[in-house]
């Protein structure tokens, strides 16, 4: 094992995916010797052509100083235990967005001193090695999250790995990490689902007045449902009781519309509050921006033309987002800009010739 | 009252908020005589100035050809009961996003058959007449929702109006126009708020946690919780079950991910299936997107020159979302294009410089 600073030592990679090879390359840029393995050759062969490791053994077992292990969540307890048994002298971590299963699966492990669990918190809809990229946890947040028993030298190895990966690290308690996950992730995940699934009822000509709205809510449910049955799976016992109130919410909500005259405009509250509570872009404190939104034309070269235009107008923009038009060729752009510079631009757009459109 | 086509005569517009005063613009540039109402003198006269139409009377009550009510829910019931009193040749219609509440109520009423909803699907959280766009319904969707006893006069006028504001009309029964606006509307809405409100229980440090996902299912709870009240209310009829089912969805997968060994891939991949059966950009059939992400500097300009190397490509962009890194001053842009288009905008935007990300 390793001090923090020092080189990990030869390191072994089990599962040559996406996060997986996207680790080598961050490590063989960064001078580590990184030796791939998957039960994929042809995963293991592409991620090497990538330049994230070798297929060769470069050490013996016991000099090994570090596996990271990325496999699929099911696989993930299972090839630690393995590992831990194979590389004597090595810190193991994993890679899982579901850390306590994990650990309370390897709880009988007498090296489990050696294995601490992390998650760096970047990936991608493309699971292959193909999609690799060594600054893919660049200024990402990477939890890792020690058990009481992990030995000092095991922490420091896995931190040194997350900041070889440039990641930005972060240290939480397995199950505190689990229930946070649960909460902003995996819960907002099964209530997109949820909903569009409700959705496979509702006839075509109903969808067809279906707004922006409704695409926003559902967007992350058209995500792989075989790699979240692993997550929710996983993360079942954090995931049940927060589903529970969730679904009590609902019902509160449908209790009340159910009586006459029903006033949930607190019930609504609660919702504007939840939303000013997310952090802000970068992370700063939330802000209300003040929107512009104007008429761009589906042809190429106009969103160019669009922010040519913007850019012109000198007003930094905060985020952007299009609202395609079901009915018409056409889309809008909504420019998110801090308040007092939107009758700034306004005033650019329209001057440009552009058709701004009420927010 | 009027024929397709012909003139609709004096009209009378009660309710001088976006709607309103868009509508009232829109008609007085088609050359049509617009008297404005509204309880705020204030509203009425901003909307004046703005070309929707004139404080003054402009016909005695019985030559009144249409009454248009853009007042808000809850109130527009007793001003079209009061308008069928007051002018008595006139069709009176609403604008209202919810239709079958307000027939029940002014179901007694004899001169019914000169009422016909209707609800232009366009609006703004803005809710100013200063916002008003003559615009603002160009070849979006008006649904008219006649009951069996209007008059096809009655029905003519108010199909002309929407023709003039330049939307797209649909014809739907109230009880049809109010499920379809449930599911695709209202019932997102509420499961957007209720995930947001169960955020006031998660602790700052967990939310720092939250991605893109979190922020996309809460975005529409952010909206105006007095106006959803009344929406919601008046629609709780038809919301009601769909709540119901819904919850039944969370409360089958609660119950499955409480068993140990949980397989819950049937119940995510239906809102998978649920998600591809939203119509896509322009209502056509929905298009599997390929996507590029790029990275982009969080400066003015950056977004210009981007875009401009995207038009050099000459690849059509289909959509674009731009992605934050709570973590870092850059931001991801995510430009959808046909799947056949992808590699040659990856190679282009690299060979231009910029950092292309896996999607």
């Amino acid at each position: 094992m390793t001090a923090a600073g020092s080189p990990l030592g030869p390191v072994v990679l089990i599962g040559a995916g996406l996060v997986g090879a996207s680790i080598g390359q961050a490590l063989t840029r960064a001078g580590e010797t990184v030796h791939l393995v998957d039960a994929n050759p042809a995963h293991a062969r592409v991620a090497a052509e990538r330049g994230a490791g070798t297929l060769t053994s470069v050490a013996a077992p016991h000099e090994v100083g570090l596996v990271i292990v990325a496999v699929p969540p099911r696989a993930i307890a299972g090839v630690v235990d393995e590992a831990l048994d194979t590389y004597r002298s090595a810190a193991v971590t994993d890679v899982g967005s579901v850390k306590e299963p994990v650990l309370r699966e390897l709880m009988e492990h007498r090296s489990l001193g050696r294995y601490v669990g992390s998650h760096p918190m970047a990936g991608s809809h493309l699971p292959g090695p193909l999609a690799a990229d060594p600054e893919l946890f660049v200024d990402r947040t990477w939890a890792i999250t020690p058990h009481p028993d992990a030995e000092p030298a095991a922490v420091a190895a896995v931190t040194r790995l997350a900041e070889l990966c440039g990641a930005r690290v972060i240290s939480l308690a397995p199950d505190e990490h689990d229930r946070a996950v649960g909460r902003v992730s995996h819960l907002p995940h099964l209530v997109s689902a949820a909903m569009a699934g409700h959705l496979l009822g509702v006839p075509p000509e109903e969808l067809s007045l279906a707004g922006q709205g409704l695409r926003d809510v559902t967007r992350i449910a058209g995500s792989d449902p075989a790699l979240w049955q692993q997550i929710v799976s996983a993360n079942a016992r954090m995931l049940v009781p927060e589903l529970r109130a969730l679904t009590k919410r609902l019902t509160v909500v449908a209790d009340q519309l159910a009586e006459p005259g029903a006033d949930v405009a607190q019930w609504l509250g609660d919702g504007v509050a939840g939303t000013r509570r997310l952090p802000g872009k970068h992370g700063r404190a939330p802000v209300d921006y003040a929107e512009v939104v104007v008429e761009i034309p589906d042809a190429p070269g106009s969103l160019a033309r669009l922010f040519a235009d913007v850019d012109a107008a000198g007003v930094n923009v905060e985020d952007i987002a299009i609202e395609h038009d079901p009915a018409r060729l056409v889309g809008h752009l909504r420019l998110s800009v801090r308040p007092e510079r939107r009758a700034e631009l306004d005033r650019v757009m329209t001057g440009s010739g552009w058709t701004v459109r009420p927010a």
